[in-house]
C-alpha cells in the first residue's frame, strides 16, 4: 500500500536543523560529561525572565478577570484595545501616525512572517533576503511558491551591498526582508543603510510600475546595548513597509507566541494588503492570537525584560575572542555573535569547536559561510567558564 | 502604480462570513433597541467559564513556576511531558495504545486541520467532506491546493449517505474530514456509520493502491448530552486516521489556542506523516503551540467546563420549536440546533427571523441549503426571552 505525503513537508519535518540537532547533542553530551563541562552556544532560547509586570499582569487577569470574556474568541484581527494600544506605543515612540486598523495581532513573529508573505504572493513572485539570514525564510517564502533570492551582506560592516541588491532587484521582486538586529550577525542595519534602501526601491517601484515591499522582521528590536546605537523605525523612511514584530524577545515570552503584523498606513493600497493579510490569517489556520496574551499586551508594552544580562555576556565575550586572536563581527544588538571560522571551512572549524565542547553553530545556513553563530543568550557563568575552550581552540589554529 | 496582493488571500480577508457579518448586525441592533431585544443565535462562542482547575492551574503556574522555563519555547511537536499526558489520557479513555510521538501540540483544532491537510496534500488530491459542514473545511483544503468534494448527509437522520459517499469517492481521494458532535447539525455519527464508513474505505485503499485517511475534527468531543450518546474514537475503527482535537469548547478556552494532532501509531506510514505534519507546522509558521497552555494540559485533561447549560438549553429550544411546528435534528452533541427553514429558500427565512431580531445563521454556507443554525451557547434566560419570537416567526408561516 502507498502512502504518499506531502514530499516538501515531510523534508522539512524529517530533517532536523542544524541549530536544533546541536542542541540535542548538547543534551546528550551533558549526560555524559556534566553541564559543567558543556558549552552550548546553539540556541536563540531568551535566558532572562519575563518582566514583573508580566507576572502581575497574568495573575491579576486570572485572579480577578471574567474568565469567559478572558479566554473567549477575539476579533480575527486581534481585540481592539489591544490593537490601539500598540498604535498608541508606535506614535509616540516613533512619532507614526497610526491606528488600531493598521494592525493584526498574531502568534508571533514567524506567524507574522508566513501571514505577510501569503498576503502578498503572486505568481513569479521573488523576495530578496539579505545573508546572513534567519534560515526559515526561505522555508517560509518557499511555501508561498515565491523564490528566495539571497544577497549577501558586505564583510565588512555587515550592512548591505548594494551593488549586488541593485543586480537582484527586477521586475518580480515583490519584497525585501530585512531583519535589524539581524539574527545571526547582531548588525543593525544604519539610518544611511535604510535611506539608501528606500531610495534605491523607491526608483525600482517607478521603473517596475508596481509596489516593493519592506517586510521588516524585528523581534529583537529593543535588544540594543549602546546609547549610540539607534535601530531606525522604517515606516518613517518607506512607505511600503509591513512590520512583523513579536513580543518573544523584549518581553522574554518566546513560547507564548504572540506578537503583530503592522501594515503602514502609508502603503500604497493599504486596505488590500491588511485585508489579504487578514484572509492569510484564516487560510494558515490561526483563528485569533492567543487571547490571554493578548491582554497583557496593553499591561505591558514598551517594557521590557532586564536585558543587562545580554550586554555583559556580549561585552565579555567579544573582548574575551578579540584577545584570543578572533576577529568578530561588532554586535549592535540581539543576543548573537558572528565569529570568523579560523579556517575556510566553517563545518570544520564547528566540528573542532565540538571537541572543546564548544557547541557554536556554522555559518553555511544562515547563508553566509565561513562564520559561526555564538548565541549569547546564556548564562554570564557560563560564558566565563567557556574562555579557556575558546582560548585552546584558537591555539590550534596557531 | 500596481500593487498586487494574493487574490484568494484578499477575497478570504475582505468579505466577511456571514456568521460574522450576522454577529456585527446584532451588535449594531443591541444598540439600537436594547440588549433584551435582541437574540443573538449566531456565533458558537462558549458561553460557560473555564472550569475551576485551569484558573488554579494558571494561578500555580504564574505564581510560583520559573518564569523562563514557564514561558520559553517548548520543542516544535509540544512539551513531551504534555504529549505523554495526551496519549495516557487517550489510552485510558479509548482504550488505545498510544504515545508521546504520535501527538503534535497546535494552536487548536483550525491549525490542527491546516497542518494536517498540508502534510499529505499531493498534486491532484481531493478531500471529501460531509455537508452540513463548518464552512472554513473549503478554506482550509482549497488553501492546499486540494478539491474540496462535497457529500450530503442523508436528511433523515444526518448520517452519510454512503451510496453518495461511494460515488464521490476515486482514485484522487486523499483523505475524509469527519466532525462528530457535527457543526452545524449537532449530529453524532453512530458506530455502524462509522464501521461502514471504515469498511468502505478499506475496500477502495485496495481498490485504488493508495492509503485513505480520516481526518477526525473533533472540538464537541466532549460536548454529548444523552448517556446513551457515545461517540465512537475513530482510530478505534480505521487505522489511517488523524485526530484534530482543541481544548477550546472542553475547558472553554476557545481564544487561547491549544490543540493538538494525533496521528494514529496504526497509520501506514505513521513516521511519514508525523514527520510530515511536524514539517507543515514550521512552514506555516508555527513554531509550538502556546507554552503556558500546553502546561495545563497535564492538570486539566478529561476535566470539562460546566456544560449542563447548554443540556439544558437544548431541551428548552429543542421542546419549545417543535411544539411551535419547527422540524428540528435531534443534536446529540455540540451546541447547535439545526432547524429546517419554514420555506425553501433559508436565507429568506432568516432574514424573516431577523425582523424578529432573532439572529440564526441561513445554512447554505455549510452546504445544506434549507436549513437555519441556532447556536445555544448563549445565556438559558435569552434562549427564554426568544421563545415568544420563535413562535411569532412559525406563526407567519401559518
Amino acid at each position: 500500500m502507498n502512502t504518499s505525503v506531502n514530499k516538501k513537508m515531510y523534508g522539512l519535518g524529517s530533517k532536523r536543523s542544524e541549530i536544533r540537532e546541536l542542541f540535542e547533542y548538547g543534551k546528550k553530551r551533558i549526560a555524559e560529561v556534566g553541564a559543567e563541562n558543556v558549552f552550548d552556544f546553539s540556541i536563540g532560547n531568551p535566558s532572562v525572565a519575563a518582566p514583573d509586570c508580566v507576572k502581575e499582569a497574568l495573575a491579576s487577569l486570572v485572579l480577578e478577570g471574567d474568565p469567559v470574556a478572558l479566554h473567549g474568541y477575539t476579533s480575527a484581527q486581534g481585540d481592539a484595545a489591544v490593537r490601539k494600544a500598540c498604535a498608541d506605543y508606535i506614535t509616540a515612540t516613533h512619532g507614526t501616525a497610526c491606528g488600531a486598523d493598521d494592525f493584526y495581532m498574531t502568534c508571533g513573529a514567524a506567524a507574522s512572517l508566513t501571514i505577510s508573505l501569503n498576503a502578498l504572493s503572486c505568481e513569479d513572485n521573488e523576495v530578496i533576503v539579505f545573508a546572513p539570514y534567519f534560515p526559515e525564510y526561505k522555508v517560509f517564502i518557499n511555501q508561498t511558491g515565491m523564490k528566495c533570492v539571497e544577497v549577501k551582506c558586505s564583510e565588512e560592516d555587515f550592512q548591505i551591498d548594494f551593488a549586488a541588491f541593485e543586480a537582484a532587484l527586477n521586475e518580480n521582486t515583490k519584497a525585501v526582508i530585512i531583519n535589524s538586529p539581524n539574527n545571526p550577525s547582531g548588525a543593525v542595519f544604519s539610518q544611511a543603510t535604510i535611506e539608501k534602501l528606500a531610495c534605491i526601491l523607491n526608483a525600482a517601484e517607478q521603473k517596475y510600475g508596481h509596489s516593493i515591499f519592506i517586510i521588516a522582521d524585528e523581534p529583537y528590536r529593543e535588544l540594543v546595548y549602546d546609547a549610540e546605537t539607534v535601530v531606525p523605525f522604517i515606516p518613517n523612511f518607506y512607505d511600503n513597509t509591513i512590520v512583523c514584530y513579536s513580543f518573544s524577545k523584549s518581553l522574554s515570552l518566546p513560547g507564548e507566541r504572540i506578537g503583530y503584523v503592522f501594515v503602514s498606513p502609508k502603503a500604497a493600497a493599504h486596505d488590500e494588503v491588511y485585508f489579504a493579510v487578514c484572509g492569510a490569517g484564516r487560510a494558515l489556520g490561526f483563528v485569533c492570537a492567543p487571547a490571554l496574551f493578548q491582554k497583557i499586551v496593553p499591561m505591558c508594552i514598551g517594557k521590557t525584560a532586564d536585558l543587562s544580562v545580554y550586554k555583559k555576556n556580549r561585552d565579555i565575550l567579544c573582548s574575551a575572542l578579540t584577545q584570543y586572536g578572533y576577529k568578530v563581527v561588532k554586535p549592535d544588538g540581539a543576543f548573537y555573535l558572528f565569529v570568523k571560522a579560523l579556517e575556510e571551512d566553517s563545518h570544520a572549524f564547528c566540528e573542532k569547536a565540538k571537541a572543546h565542547d564548544l557547541l557554536i553553530v556554522a555559518s553555511d545556513s544562515f547563508g553566509f559561510p565561513g562564520y559561526a553563530r555564538i548565541s549569547y543568550c546564556v548564562s554570564t557563568e557560563m560564558i566565563e567558564r567557556s574562555l579557556p575552550a575558546f582560548e585552546a581552540l584558537a591555539k590550534e589554529y596557531k
